[in-house]
């Protein structure tokens, strides 16, 4: 297949302008968005997505968790189709960028084909994955891993939101839940644009992440049991302080995350002390300890690193001790050629590039399972995300947009 | 003065019926007591204790900040009243003994008193403080401080709960605001007693603590600004976790407080973290630091020792800190001779006692300003307290107020 020319390129004014305008549905009070999957803007949303997509030739197929499917034809009718996407629904208090730009990416190499009038052997199909953010419905990439065969269509629909609303029943509500059978289509590969979400690529100035790898996720919560007791009237040797027992196991996830550098992390971002009051000594901490590294015997060294130290802080301290593996996926090896078609787009086009490892999980980690996939990051402001400030430069989002496009159409075989 | 008979005794039978009756006003929902200050379960305690207080021979005082004094003539008009009291005012989840053990163990007094036709020089005067919980109408001890000079009173007037409605006109409403001028009463001592809310004398099998000193505190609220980031995207030298600066300067709290062992205390029962989602690295932390010491310059050097260490942290870990001295009294040394006159009182009683540090507050830690002042502590079941839970034995209640009884007849100059 021949690689497209370096003078190929989308257009980055009218990508910037679909964000803008896409971000007008469900925004935020801060500047961002609040289009979270299956609300009306979400329904919003997809109507605007497919209104585009039509524009540009394609057609829509919507499977029966509501992934969004806009086919742009090729020359080969029995060719396996090159799929390109994100999700467009947010967190409540999200950005404009996270999802959207890979979504609205992938519709910008239509209407950039469109423009040359370039076609490719293999069809191009532009995909918004549902609920990739789990926030009202968890967990996260549900869609994707219904796709993906790693979670389980009926259970994904019984899932209830705070509200008590089921998936099932508000993807019927808003209009979304198409005949499709989910996970049917087979792929000749994958390819999603999505912003770093870490800080690395605008530290090191770069403006594309070749993203080789997912890391895995271990979720452990943990459930330290003292005594309340007063913080005056106890005795310091008579105390059982599971505060104090929870601040000695956060010492204990940052000195196992760093054993294993560079690419290992550990901390907790979630922390309950009970009962939480300023003259009592904590009788309860729940916390959950997040253990991340592309390396799955990393992670499981680290699990059990921790298991065994948590538990002898514990017993050292007189305290009782839970712990609950409650969330987790193993590292992912996405494909060798896709990112090597990733490398080669970014080189081809003059781009700054290195190597990523994505620490979030994203849509593309689960469809991996299914078909050659890989990713192409830009940077993000600040490493800022999830949070209404989310920011990204008119110039990143071509840049990335630009090597989305030439990964897809060299690996669609481009026809002259 | 002649120190009372050892065969003098109250009614272990009465007043545990009497703080039984008590209970039924204002019940918790787990065996316990909701008789919060100024709520209408107030008002409806301060009846009973008034009705009791008239039954057994007392007149009734009130002041301005609804404390009442119910007095018990003594042979000398002149003379100045020894007072004796607590408060009926309970925590939201509190038990049926703080506080109210020490007002009904007061009205023991004078019933056995009566039972036995003793009268003594000084008049008694049994007191009920209003507020000394302080969860409703910050702070704790509020009328007993206002007694002593300690506190404002137009300022307490102002104090709002959390809906907003104000001390003073709560006060009103149940109908207990006084005519009497607060803290122009003057004492010719004042004992109080309660249950030790702490789990030495229990551990030690000791009836009753000999409380020669209250401890003094500081509470410092700490709060670290790292930087909110995803706990998978943010390689570990580019993080600022704020919870884990947090877990550090909790066991600098805890290496400090056991420096000074064996009285100082120090941990943190208040501890929020922000935003608190289990893929967010904690981007601020906000906790509340308490240092207890019987010793006004181990506490000072508390203070300076943690604020200088948790600076250094959190510079060393790239972190914001701001620390805010959000409460504090001195410490407080009892009456020599009124503690004498307890450690007597159960020496002639032949009950096991020990002295102790008050690590809470109480009323009797402000009256010591104006008066000399002294406690006695009876045990409670596995030092619990602010808890529905709280529990005494019927005798531990009686070996108390004996040892109140003779104290306070001591104290008053019994008339044979």
């Amino acid at each position: 297949m021949a690689a497209p020319a370096s003078n190929l390129r989308i257009n980055g004014d009218r990508l910037w302008d679909s964000l803008m305008e896409m971000a007008k549905i469900g925004p935020g009070v801060a500047g961002g968005n609040n289009r979270q999957t299956l609300t009306d803007e979400d329904g919003e949303g997809r109507h605007l997505f497919q209104k585009w997509c039509e524009a540009a030739g394609c057609t829509m197929g919507v499977d029966q968790m509501g992934n969004m499917f806009a086919r742009f034809e090729g020359t080969d009718p029995d060719a396996l189709p090159v799929y390109v996407g994100s999700h467009l629904d947010t967190q409540p208090t999200g950005g404009k960028y996270d999802g959207v730009l890979g979504v609205l990416g992938g519709l910008e190499i239509i209407r950039s084909l469109n423009d040359l009038g370039i076609k490719t052997k293999h069809p191009i199909v532009v995909t918004n994955w549902t609920n990739e953010e789990g926030t009202r419905f968890a967990p996260a990439m549900l869609a994707s891993g219904v796709f993906a065969g790693v979670l389980e269509q009926d259970w994904a629909y019984g899932i209830e939101d705070a509200e008590g609303k089921k998936f099932g029943e508000e993807l019927v509500r808003i209009g979304w839940r198409g005949d499709e059978e989910v996970g049917a289509r087979k792929m000749h590969a994958f390819f999603e644009l999505h912003i770093e979400q870490g800080p690395i690529l605008e530290a090191e100035g770069k403006e594309i992440g070749v993203v080789t790898h997912g890391q895995g996720l271990s979720w452990t919560q943990v459930t330290v049991t003292g005594k309340d007791s007063h913080t005056g009237s106890t005795p310091m040797p008579m105390r059982k302080n599971a505060g104090l027992g929870m601040a000695k196991m956060l010492q204990l996830v940052d000195d196992i995350a760093w054993s294993h550098k560079p690419d290992a992390v550990g901390a907790a971002g979630h922390i309950d002390v009970f009962p939480n009051s300023r003259n009592v000594i904590p009788g309860k901490v729940v916390f959950t300890v997040d253990f991340r590294s592309p390396n799955l015997a990393t992670i499981t060294d680290m699990e059990q690193r921790f298991d065994k130290g948590a538990r002898d802080i514990a017993a050292e301290m007189g305290l009782g001790i839970e712990l609950e593996k409650v969330g987790g996926f193993d590292p992912v090896t996405f494909d060798e050629g896709c990112v090597t078609a990733v490398r080669n787009a970014a080189e081809r086009l003059g781009y700054s590039h290195r190597n990523l490892i994505s620490g979030a999980g994203h849509d593309a980690c689960w469809i991996n399972k299914s078909a050659p996939t890989s990713m192409v990051m830009c940077p993000c402001v600040d490493g800022l995300s999830h949070n209404e400030a989310e920011e990204i430069s008119r110039e990143w989002a071509t840049a990335g947009a630009d090597v989305l496009l030439h990964a897809v159409v060299e690996t669609a075989e481009i026809v002259e």
